[in-house]
């Protein structure tokens, strides 16, 4: 059985990865929702009970014995089991994980000007070079992958792990309305409507738990415009 | 047939990782070292003629049409051919693909405060609270694989893919005269005497490139020891 540890839903974009693809394949999972305590690396003692790194998300397989605790390692793990991780194409295969590779290392600008704060909508004050840089690729990158294999998903017709990896990116574009070309908007919209990110939403709106220095982050170059989570 | 393109062997820590990985492994390839031009992003434009994102490491597989533009993204596909890229068992091949994707997209303080320039030898003036939290994070995971999986390489018997991702971690270390454990200062000794390693250090040396921004940003927080670099 898999368990998988996670951290705050409104926050947390690197968990929000393996959770949305494991629901949208429909692999069983218990979840362990850990919120942050404090500021970065606070939690990293509390982490480390179960999360060999001290980092989340960590998918542990209780029949193995294996603890898997980074977002790229749980895929992959998950797809020596679930073949429909990936794409069944060969070509599409390489490109999704080129792409979710992409993002596991990158679009830094991104990360560290439009924090995940699924509750919240804020308008920036400005675009640095680097964050239209970053979006630029978005659009090119998406682009790329729904013209090449058809859509409606980057990789194809299912949903597979190259939009988890984005997924993260469809709530940032929420939160920040960030400029992104027609198609990229229109495919941030379906993920957005997929039942499996819906979850997520409803769950991170109803968390009461705030995290100062995600809040801080959130608005150090923006207006809080709405806050939609429960109190 | 694959074709490799990859950037200066005396700078480019991400081109190393396949490189090493297909070199110790015996999977042939054409090499294409494309030097950098200029700053960051200054060869954004020539890359881009046989890269989908202008970053290197890019495997081309030509009896596919296929261009995998990400380290971690090749080291998967070349598995899907090569098993032995990866360590044949399930908790090993678990832990070094965590491993991996956590060099993958951590260790920011040692990538940004001590660059790759194999080259070279400095003297830090000071370890940052980041960068002896890297170190300390090394000298844990690789106790861990190597004291768990047997050694001498971190998941076992064989050099797999998780060495190659610390690869460049070794030539650092002897750059930048890092403080690690007997045991880890050991395994970084094992991969510099690696004969792909050894050949790729020999290359390194004889390029007569000099790249303004990684020289400064080499010594930046040291002073220049030895070079030993062809002129």
């Amino acid at each position: 059985m898999f368990d998988l540890y996670i951290a705050n839903k409104n926050y947390s974009s690197w968990s929000l990865r393996p959770w949305v693809l494991m629901k949208a394949l429909n692999i069983p999972f218990n979840e362990h929702v850990m919120p942050f305590e404090g500021g970065v690396g606070d939690s990293h003692a509390t982490f480390t009970r179960f999360s060999p790194s001290g980092l989340v998300p960590c998918l542990v397989d209780s029949d193995d014995e294996v603890a898997v605790w980074d977002s790229l390692a749980i895929v992959e793990y998950l797809a020596e089991t679930y073949p429909s991780v990936w794409p069944e194409d060969k070509a599409a295969r390489a490109w999704a994980r080129c792409a979710s590779a992409e993002m596991h290392s990158g679009f830094g600008a991104l990360r560290a000007e439009c924090p995940m704060n699924c509750g919240v909508r804020v308008g920036l004050k400005e675009l640095s070079a680097g964050l239209n840089n970053n979006l630029a690729r978005l659009d090119t990158l998406w682009q790329e992958g729904l013209e090449r294999f058809g859509g409606p998903f980057l990789a194809g017709e299912k949903l597979s792990a190259v939009d988890a990896f984005y997924a993260p990116v469809a709530f940032r574009v929420q939160t920040f309305n960030l400029p992104l070309s027609e198609a990229s908007q229109a495919y941030v919209q379906r993920l957005l409507a997929h039942p499996a990110m819906e979850e997520w939403y409803q769950a991170a709106l109803a968390e009461t738990w705030r995290e100062p220095m995600h809040e801080q982050d959130t608005i150090k170059n923006a207006t809080l415009l709405n806050d939609y989570r429960a109190v």
